[in-house]
């Protein structure tokens, strides 16, 4: 078996060593080295360099390194293979430990203790309780599911909002278009963790912001996105802040990244930033993902987490 | 009924409109003007002016309002009945929500996070995953159990130790001084939620923290204490931080409250500083789970959380 693997600005050697440990019959060949082109039958990818895909005749599968797929689906003469997204446990676990800490750090007024701690003033801010905060999931796939079940055994009452309908055991769900204003007028944290397609980018703008409850705990609405940074423009979340339409939010991914050093976002009050990391899954936990992946179709079993094109996620 | 109410620097009007509102039977006295002594069925206590409770010839029950009762099993001649202390639920959540918070800042480096932020620095700094991270959990009562679930569910590998042996599903549990060593020796993350009893006074200290896991993912260990500032040795945990002896630590209670404005604790790095707010429940939440009792004991049945004078918790 010959697996092409791609990944710029990666830790390739840890790929390498972790594939060569789970899947010993691999060769591994990097996407600039390839060799023979028709021997190929797994291709391992991320952003930068998917050109050379279609050049594979007797590709398989193409596996997406992390939760996004948009730099496949969004490419054109791509080989009529599945498209498979891998969203291990470990990935999912990360994503769950940014969503909570983030919504803990606006609920529990972090930053503000932080700048009270550096004044070396002692201020007890009285707290909401967690089952006054009504946090509204858009996206509830593996990674939003996982989110809410967590939010809520903390106590926040948790909705979720997603394309089609979708049901889920103690969450209230809403789908479509009427069914995002609805879930917006009743949400005071918001959390993205859509995927990018034509529908959502730029979703999270100044008209969405300004759906949101405005009589939470707060004294105005939170956004947290961790999906992906075209979902979000970015000078309507500065305006917002900057207006108190939103009174906080956490961003993970940004339209462009890294996030230049003139962005307005880094110094904006109530905001806080992390470098996309909230999930970035260990290349093991990841390898492991694909290389079950592969078995499976090797023994002729269905995969999972196989890509709707169309559909773009 | 007569219901004598002290609790200074605390919202008494806040208290008084709650307990009206669930026990409008009762007539509260505050403790500096409560009339005839001898109509006093019980009594709801905080610290600072206890001296008038052993005044009080057909005192019922004594009720700690927060979750410390040190304060009354401290106090020479105090009368003979039930001293009752109140964790509800809304206390519970919000220690919880204390301890996640915390565990996962420390976990995700957000202090670091939080800098790179105010310097517009983008830097991609890997994080363990939480199954790496090992929690000993010191005092596995209601408190300790309900943030072990917590953690849990995060994927944290939780221990906990208590005074005697305690059987809790799916975590480890040790006891007594052989028990504490163990775990201590397989702790990364050490949560304080211990009573402040003579026994417990200063066990946060050097020697204790020397015995902590070195190895652990964030490179030396780190102490969470949301228990009882006498529980701490200050100036051990200043040494231990400056030396390397911890990596870090989160602390909402102090030996002197508010925290004096000289302590070396207030900018030593990685320590995290919250104004003994870990759980502060609402004046509402705490009413009702008192009225509760006060309506279990009225109606012959048996109240529970009595503190065993003897072992001070």
């Amino acid at each position: 078996m010959k697996i092409a693997l791609t990944a710029k600005g990666w830790d390739i050697p840890a790929w390498i060593e972790n594939l060569n440990k789970l899947l010993p019959e691999a060769e591994i060949r990097l996407s600039d080295d390839l060799g023979n082109l028709d021997e190929i039958d797994y291709a391992l990818a991320w952003k930068g360099d998917t050109a050379f895909l279609k050049e594979l005749p007797n590709l398989k599968a193409i596996f997406s390194l992390g939760a996004g797929v948009e730099f496949l689906t969004q490419e054109p003469n791509l080989p009529d293979v599945p498209i498979v997204r891998v969203i291990g446990d470990d990935l999912t676990a990360r994503m769950c430990e940014w969503v909570v800490l983030n919504c803990l750090m606006h609920h529990r007024h972090s930053l503000r203790s932080l700048d009270l701690q550096t004044r070396k003033h002692w201020d007890q801010i009285p707290d909401a309780a967690a089952e006054e905060f009504r946090v509204g999931i858009l996206g509830i796939g593996v990674l939003g599911l996982a989110a809410a079940r967590k939010l809520q055994m903390l106590g926040y009452r948790v909705s979720g909002w997603s394309r089609s309908p979708k049901k889920a055991e103690g969450i209230k769900t809403y789908h479509g278009a009427a069914g995002l204003e609805a879930m917006l007028g009743e949400t005071d944290i918001l959390v993205s963790l859509l995927p990018h397609t034509p529908e959502t980018e730029g979703i999270l703008n100044l008209e969405l912001f300004r759906k949101l409850a405005k009589d939470g705990p707060l004294g105005g609405p939170v956004i947290l996105n961790a999906g992906r940074g075209k979902l979000q423009v970015e000078a309507d979340i500065v305006t917002a802040i900057r207006e108190g339409i939103l009174a906080g939010a956490s961003l993970d991914v940004f339209e462009q990244e890294p996030l230049p050093a003139d962005s307005p976002l880094w110094d904006l009050p109530n905001v806080i930033l992390t470098p996309h990391i909230a999930a970035v899954s260990a290349p093991y936990a990841t390898t492991k993902c694909i290389v079950d992946q592969i078995r499976r179709n090797e023994a002729g079993e269905p995969m999972t987490g196989i890509v709707d094109r169309g559909a773009g996620y």
